[in-house]
């Protein structure tokens, strides 16, 4: 198999994005709306359980503007799980005034550019599981983007070797080092699974570090030449104990 | 007649892309949801009689994401049966309750790059027939996308000549044969029918393979430096004793 | 004038798309719908009566695939009359039931690259006139695209000199008459009056035609290199005696 | 000042454009609509008493196709008056069957690249003032676009020095002078209040005019290199007198 | 860490723009809308409040054409009390009439280009601070769009060198000095917080010099090679007490 597509791939990952009906909701008697939320609750309740079992992992989160008002983001071993999960929250009656405002399939992923030449299985290395079926943190704020790599004209990503390759992804992971303890990254690649090429999930417990690592990382050749970015959705923790709040 | 144009055509084909309008759906009373979800299964169940004749094909999956929630991947020899294929499905009590997302019109295409050079008409070849007019199989997995072959500044493919053109698909048809197995592809022409020039829908048991497959052929020149992609639309397949569940 | 202007322009040119919101025209009782559709059919009859004195010509199709249901062609010698067709049909009745979806303000026009240099006033030229004031004929299928000629680096068709201009087309022109008696195609200029530079709307027996003529031009380096397209909509002829039907 | 930046302004300029509803405007009682369209007329009698009085101008068509049904354009000394005539009609009754198409943002500008080399101040010459102050004529056919000088690799008109601007921008004022008589010709400037850097507004009482005026000019460098357009939008002078009749 | 990232950050910044639903709002009772209004004018006093004591800022203007119809921009120490807010805003009752037309999250940023080199802390300086946690004027106008800094072929601002860059910005910030007085100009970095990079907000007592300013901005090689532009608002201030009529 070419060299290329030697990344390890570890849970499914689906992101949805949701805006509130403001409106409607308001029209709702008190005892229906308690209904509506205990019910939601309950859902993210259950993602906490697959969560804490390592079955799978989430985030709920408010997103701050305009382009949404919540993140749901799901891991789980198969796609069925879901797309019954996703089928499932559709089904919730809180759903009625949820407006899908965008989404995103893809594959929780480890470049291979880092990879140890060793005759090791990867997926047998406790290191590399913990990074494809992670536990993903409940830090207070969320960035999430997708990306692709650049084909036109001379920067064309596709078109350098390998080797050039990794050097370019060498130095941009150093600049990720450089945020260790700050900011905790999650890369799900989704070729061929949804219009960009990766998703990019960041949290942070200071918003201002996302700027700072994206901001410092444009300037590395990776992005600076070879770097397409989808829109960036920023949010703020939703415990579900908050989740009355929110809606009331 | 040009060489380039020499392409075989098979079936034409239509990719039907639904929401579904979860929130008045729930509306509606237990035995007109029954209804309503027979009338489907009808249409569907008539579907695979032709299929089963081999007079046409079909797929039906659930997509994942908000993209869509259900693709319909119609073939048939003619495109007025098509036109009353989406007239009859459009008239289904249930399309009250589905929002057109996407759609795309075209032509099940043989390359002719790869053509053997026989005095034979390739039409009355026994494989060929069968690449043709295909019998769709019922995968886990669908993935479906549209494409182009990129004409910009140095990067144009129509202004190759043939045998460059041959020679960079011979390499890429390599990586696919590479999935022999696994995926299973169909190339739909759609130059002059609808916004994209081709259409590819696949088939697997794996949807990571969908990912590995284009991945690999990413880097390959013609997708590289020629492709141009269309959003990417994955589903899940719907069998139809599984349709009063999903509706449910 | 500057040569550049020197097209040759006849009927003005009106494409309306709609998509028919079969939702809600399913609430209508029976008699209701009949009175919907003889309205619609009346229009269409007035519009074959112009067609017939040639003092105007039309098309009504019934499109493939979700972008739109119906296409209605209208050509006049004013564009008032069009304006005036326009208010016309939106206040049919049927009209609440169909939604815009796509619409083309045009002229039809006769490239000057091909001009006879002679000193006869072309506009009396018989041949001539057939094409600028033309009969639509009612071929089994449609295909209409709007177009431009691109301006983009070194692949700028409006710095090309007249002379190369003219040698390009010639050759473009070349595979079009390949297609002679399989498909009849009509150019409308739009430069300054819609988003795109010219229309074009063809007609066949045979939609693989559709897609045989226009892939095969794409290798032709008018196209290949200087052509930008916009979207493909192709449909099946909706004679006046299948409306009801249609709607029913 | 840089040079660049001198620049004449005059009035502020408002562009509106609206589709009509309509399947709700059907629904009206007679003398409902006869009160929602004289309340209408009196808006625009008002806009014609200003005009009169040459305080401001405006001008009212019935735009061609899908994209809009009508189109105000209103010219004011102060962006307040505009802010304030915007609020007036969208709280006219009938603006509740118009939805909103397209707007544009811009001043009367009247460009520093043909400007004579005197002491003279320009805003007292008479010329200038009408010109800046312009009385918009009730010709039969309007033309609308929004457009950018592209700034694109090596067709970057801001790169260009003042000298090579002023040639070009001559060559191109002598086509448009080729049409003295024929099309009048207003241009508004946007850098930093809307979309697009200027507004060109056309009036013709011969529709063709537009055409052969912008085809010419799309050869020119200006337009071929360094023209990026907008949509196009085209339209019927609709005389106060006409209201009733266009609404009913 | 890299000098790029070593920017001055203050205040979390959101723009939120409406446009108002006056269909519906026309169907309320005096009385309700008066309640509406009420409400709606007590949040603006709030944000006057904390603006007042310095523990944050806002502007609240009309903007002019179809875009919006309102502009909101709020200031504020932590990206919480913003998500608080925008909750609040929706939850109004007015809100049930505003339609969300964009948004925006950012963050107020002062380059590292024209940084004195000292061994002071900048966010002791009181110059600095001022900058970074600004008290936003009531200016008459408001001019708001973001922007991009250009990553396309040899035009790519992230592959210059530092001092490149310093010595563009250094002649791009002579020009905004130009207008010292006349516009001020407040810059919010976005990079990885939303679409854009930055926007930029600029308020004047004078419309035409916001066109002035930028059209002269243009011309300079930042803005020429490598500026990239989102859409731009501008609007009329909509001071407490006209609320009220606006809305009526």
């Amino acid at each position: 198999m070419n060299e290329a597509a030697q990344t390890l791939d570890g849970w499914y990952s689906l992101h949805l994005l949701y805006n509130v009906d403001w409106a409607s909701l308001r029209l709702l008697e008190e005892e229906e709306m308690n209904t509506l939320v205990s019910e939601l609750k309950g859902f993210i309740e259950r993602q906490e359980e697959v969560h804490q079992k390592n079955e799978g992992s989430y985030a709920f989160y408010n997103v701050t503007g305009q382009k949404a008002d919540l993140i749901l983001w799901m891991l789980r071993p198969t796609v069925e799980e879901l797309n019954t999960l996703e089928l499932e929250f559709n089904k919730l009656a809180i759903s009625d005034f949820l407006i899908p405002s965008y989404s995103y399939v893809s594959i929780i992923e480890l470049s291979n550019y880092l990879a140890k030449e060793s005759g090791e299985d990867p997926y047998q290395n406790e290191y590399v599981r913990k990074r494809l079926y992670p536990t993903v943190p409940k830090s207070r704020y969320i960035c999430f983007y997708p990306m692709d790599k650049r084909r036109q004209g001379d920067d064309n990503w596709y078109m350098l070797d390998m080797e050039k390759r990794r050097e370019l992804m060498r130095s941009h992971g150093m600049i990720g080092r450089g945020y260790a303890g700050k900011v905790r990254q999650f890369i799900t690649g989704s070729v061929g699974l949804d219009e960009y090429e990766w998703g990019v999930t960041l949290f942070s417990d200071d918003m201002l570090q996302f700027k700072k690592l994206i901001y410092e990382m444009r300037f590395d050749e990776v992005s600076a030449r070879y770097g397409d970015f989808g829109d960036f959705y920023v949010g703020v923790h939703l415990p579900v104990e908050n989740i009355s709040a929110f809606f009331r």
